[in-house]
């Protein structure tokens, strides 16, 4: 049995042997040379939307593909067989992604957003620094009482939500079934509007679906406080734009700190580079898997032993 | 007895009643009234030098100046009698220098602020997004396995290092004696060069006094990585800003954000708003007491019953 892994990262490959299997590099730029196109496994990151195609075509033994990114559209957009088993990258990117979430909020509250239009022309923006109200009403000035919510509770959102608590911050999520996970409140879409009422963040972590298509629309930003933030950081199609666009503009919304956009990267065209209070991030919370071994070692342990899969897309 | 409290930020004066006192309100701005010349306690935040100085030369009765700020040089400067017990705001600012200090750094690992500046120009920074190494040597890119050295080991760093750790950074402290405290080792002064060259980000948050200025010195500087960064939210005169800008424009550091300065506001004419990788942040992490009313009474308790007061400057 074959399995190709990818050379567009490090992978300590010591760290997943020990299984009765071939392990072979690739480069996920080229089409897989002739001599490994027989291979069973492949696992993929940040492969060529040429070397995939070839593969879906050539690869006539494949049996599982293993991505690494979460959400693997790129494999899905391939045209591979059906029979194939895929299972995807999710829970590598937990960690990264709550980082770079915590530091939007952040980012947000204390403004270090406007600081650096000041910086750029050598000025002091008084107004943000010295004696401050301790977390007036109506404003997003600290984590420390803010109200919290994520919309799309999995992974990442339990990954953020302790650093978020910590800071002070009350969370509740929202997603598909309301409950407590993690001790944590999730609410379902029927109590979301009550809910955005008294938000002063609003954080996206909803995977790119028909059924998370412009899921924030303009009521649900007419349903948020005029302080409130949204950040996103799950996929862009989950926002309507241009109700965002409109909301920043008209100060119906505190701001929006925005990693994913509808069309990455972000059209020169678009509104969002110049509405107010905004920030804009290249598609940069993840990128990075981490603990990708682990992940291949178990799922190729539950594969060689014929048990299902963890992450099956 | 007579107490009086500023009108300058919002204080819920009944949580300090219950003693035998007379509590009436006074503009920090203004000459204290004849008909209160007489009080014994006075609570500061935010006085003007002249209605400090006023003060000084006509309260003939004063016992006890409270102060709000951590660092209370404007009370110090005023003239006041020796004999005038002068306790600081200590421990008010914990958290809200904590929150922006987090913010600073993931700033600097994210790089927000060079996200900012293709923004300002409609650009997408891609080669900030996408696909990245994950933490790769000699790149300061995370707080995850992150070596921060906070020198200056009260407080304030107590409150910032559990979020720190928790994010899965390795902290170390710097102090005037070395120890363990909650948990984390302390160096001292003698073991700071060795340290510093491990350093992937180093917080000053060292107070202003003779003994530590210029603390951060060309020599420390040089002992830092190239990758290193330099928080600065204690107070500006522990740096050396011309050995900092030298640093910064030779690349033998990695950036510094800098909440402090020798003078402030920066001046017009300072190396620092134009040296790369360079956050300028307008003292804007503390300058909002919390818990002020909770340290006002203890005080008010141990001051009447004739204990020894809390935060003694």
């Amino acid at each position: 049995m074959k399995l190709l892994y990818p050379t567009s990262l490090e992978l300590n490959v010591d760290s997943f042997k020990g299984f009765a299997t071939e392990y072979h590099p690739y480069n996920v730029k080229e089409p897989i040379p002739d001599d490994l196109i027989d291979a069973e496994i492949l696992i993929t990151w940040t492969n060529t939307a040429d070397n995939l195609k070839d593969a879906a075509s050539r690869m006539k033994n494949l049996k599982w593909i293993q991505s690494l990114a979460a959400g693997p559209n790129d494999v899905f957009n391939a045209g591979f067989s059906k029979d194939i088993t895929v299972t995807t990258g999710s829970s590598l990117h937990d960690y990264t992604v709550a980082e770079h979430t915590l530091a939007l909020l952040l980012n947000a509250a204390r403004k270090f957003y406007e600081m650096r239009d000041y910086q750029s022309q050598g000025k002091w923006p008084g107004h943000l620094g010295g004696p401050q109200p301790d977390r007036p009403k109506g404003k997003f000035t600290s984590l420390r009482d803010a109200n919290v919510l994520i919309w799309g509770y999995g992974n990442i959102a339990k990954a953020l939500t302790p650093h978020l608590v910590s800071l002070g911050a009350n969370v509740t999520g929202v997603a598909r079934s309301a409950g407590v996970r993690n001790g944590v409140e999730v609410i379902d879409e029927q109590a979301l509007e009550q809910q955005l009422k008294k938000t002063d963040a609003l954080v996206m972590i909803l995977p790119g679906s028909d059924s998370t298509k412009n899921a924030l629309n303009k009521e649900r930003l007419a349903a948020l406080p005029d302080h409130a933030w949204v950040v996103n950081v799950g996929r862009g199609t989950s926002v309507d734009e241009e109700a965002l666009a409109d909301a920043l503009d008209a100060g119906t919304i505190g701001g929006a700190a925005l990693d994913v956009f509808v069309q990455e990267p972000l059209q020169t065209e678009s509104r969002l580079w110049k509405t107010p209070n905004t920030i804009i991030s290249p598609h940069a919370a993840g990128g990075r898997p981490q603990g990708a071994e682990g992940l291949i070692s178990e799922n190729l342990r539950r594969f060689m032993s014929g048990q299902e899969l963890r992450n099956i897309a």
